[in-house]
């Protein structure tokens, strides 16, 4: 057969196979260079949203907890916190988990009456038995007290442990930034993070938030130590869209770009994604956090064997908290550190930029947040989803989702 | 023309480059899920070494040190702290060090005599001026400050401003780790982090260390916010190998593979690499480094300010650090902490693993410093550039380094 092709029909298929394997290794590289322009969130951000008022929001949620037998008071609270979560465009930390808490309420999961008490206190700082209440009243207890141990030291450092999901990190350092003083707030989480060289989850999303007051300006930063936080990757899948490289893992720890493969066994990848672009570090960061939160607080079940948040655990998911507050009046002339942070947020701000201007942390959760004063966007499917939870617990539905079509059913309603 | 090519010939050059465009595609994923297999630090580990006596080669530092004007016990600080980065496995902040601090000492750009001072002192924080002096100096002298605070208060906080480089950040953890408390050490440095969105340098690679001790087990987490040090693309450079994607950027902010473009007026990656990978988190942490070390302490110089780390720099380079300590006796029984820790790490050891097994931060470092006690192991060409340097100082020279040949010179000692 070969001696009858000629000389150019042999090479004109082998060039053009050549050329196109070097086209290819152009096309998947200059994918990948193209894909950097855009956040992780803007590849999963939805379009279609409706408009709920905030307060008529707020209480609808707080019904919806009562019925699932919440004090109004703590009912309140937890509201506030999951709509702040909206208002400042982190929806994955917002309404959508109410059914998750009344959920866990109705199962008998978290004690809807429990107030935390103290464990251990020494001077600056003190362990706080959440007694399986709800996250966001124990977590505004103990930073409460940590803000009076700022205060009265410079800093304080409160610990929790039997506590529930607390929503958002930065709603609790915000009560620090509004005395002036810098606050942190961490929290484990159940495991959805694949550690570095291992192919099982064995860590929460564990997040940072650091909150810095400046002169009429702050610096806000609130972030998952995972690449990206889970309800991303739901996002994806329910788009039918890839992941880029780097979020997540297939149940063998490799890297995939499928939201199925780390949905279904696979996982999160620690901040920094696989191992040679420093995937170790993320990772190094999440045990931190882990250690603060769980290990410090005396939880009973740390890394691994922290129960999954899911309704048919059978257990108290026993997740600890921890919060810092530092008093920058303390260690340098008042006002000072207000003024010099606001200079340097200023000079982040105005370096040379290569599209659009260079942000600092909170930057577009502060804008997210001015724009929801009118009225707070929810995710089509959130809002139809939190319908049908007020409708199963008897509470009354405000107009703005009354108004949604009937014959519509929420296709995701964790986003 | 198109009349005389055969349905044949025509199909099968088009064939033959589509299937070329899809293996070229397949061959850069391909290469991308391959080169994960290996970590940063294998990239740029070198073969070539020189094993030098510990104790000696603390002397032959400090003697440089000191014929740079150096008080001999102060020398004798900088000296164990330089060796203790090589023992670890971290050469980029070893000896090779050395000549760049003799070479501020003898500038003038640093005060060996200075002795740090409080300039401002509350219950559980305190303010340190350095004064310019050493920063091992200084950090050893705020360490052991915040080290009495935490054991009075159960948490202690000092900043320091006016300092200089300080050696590795595990370091001074390690000084609370032996008096069984968990330690926090920071430093801000010079520009050469390209924050997220910017094409300018405004960050140092501004560390986070946290040591945690267990029951004959520590957490030891040292890391950088950039994916990696400046040390890893010097070392690429050297060798002439391309750095995977997500490690630098160009002089417009564009991701790079080029060592070069890093290195001559580009600049490192935050920890998550590029936008669509959450770089914008290690940009985040970064910053807050920069904040808890320069800006809370009152350095006059802080982020894209701070003066580069060069002899021409002609003023004080006004680094800032931050150390932190907790008492877990103060939050849990005696012990308890401890216990649960090593219980934690050995969990995370256990881990199903993909290939080698699951180590947690530290693992590594500890197995280098075991094996320095026979001796240090140098880079060759660091070893060589130690030797000249003691030369120009008329410092006598240890025999290992006295045997390496005379016609060699050092190719790149700042590796």
């Amino acid at each position: 057969m070969l001696k009858t092709i000629s000389s150019a029909s042999f090479w004109q298929p082998v060039l053009a196979a050549a050329a196109g394997v070097a086209f290819g290794v152009l096309l998947e590289k200059s994918r990948r260079r193209r894909t950097t322009a855009s956040s992780s969130s803007d590849v999963v951000r939805s379009g279609i949203d409706v408009v709920v008022d905030k307060e008529q929001l707020e209480e609808l949620v707080a019904s919806c907890l009562r019925s699932a037998g919440t004090p109004p008071e703590k009912a309140k609270l937890v509201a506030r916190v999951l709509v702040a979560a909206d208002c400042r465009g982190i929806p994955s930390h917002g309404v959508n988990r109410a059914e998750m808490y009344c959920g866990e309420l109705k199962a008998g999961l978290i004690d809807p009456t429990a107030e935390p008490t103290i464990s251990s206190d020494s001077k600056a700082v003190a362990n706080v038995d959440g007694n399986n209440g709800l996250g966001a009243v124990v977590s505004q207890y103990a930073m409460q007290l940590c803000i009076q141990k700022a205060k009265t030291n410079g800093i304080g450092l409160v610990v929790c442990h039997n506590s529930n999901h607390f929503g958002i990190a930065g709603f609790w350092s915000e009560l620090a930034l509004r005395e002036g003083l810098i606050g942190f707030a961490f929290t484990n989480t159940s495991p959805f993070l694949v550690p570095t060289r291992a192919c099982s989850r064995a860590g929460g999303t564990n997040p940072i938030a650091c909150y810095c007051p400046g002169d009429g300006d702050s610096f806000q930063l609130d972030m998952a130590t995972t690449t990206v936080p889970v309800g991303k990757v739901e996002v994806c899948h329910r788009k039918g869209q890839q992941m880029p490289h780097g979020w997540g893992v297939d149940t063998g720890g490799a890297s995939t770009t499928k939201p199925k493969d780390v949905l279904m066994g696979g996982g999160l990848t620690p901040l920094g994604g696989l191992e040679e672009t420093a995937g170790y570090k993320g990772y190094g960061l999440n045990m931190m956090m882990e250690i603060l939160c769980g290990v410090l607080s005396g939880c009973t079940k740390v890394g691994p064997a922290v129960p999954p948040w899911r309704l048919d655990r059978g257990v108290a998911v026993d997740y600890g908290h921890c919060f810092m507050c530092i008093d920058p009046q303390q260690l340098l002339p008042s006002g000072n550190f207000q003024q010099s942070l606001s200079a340097y947020l200023r000079a982040m701000r105005s370096l040379p930029s290569t599209a659009s201007s260079v942000l600092v942390p909170g930057d577009p959760e502060k804008a997210q947040e001015a724009s929801s004063e009118s009225g707070v966007r929810l995710n089509r499917h959130v809002a139809l989803g939190l319908r049908s939870l007020a409708r199963t617990l008897g509470c009354a539905v405000p107009g703005a989702l009354r108004d949604l079509p009937e014959d519509e059913v929420p296709l995701c309603p964790h986003v």
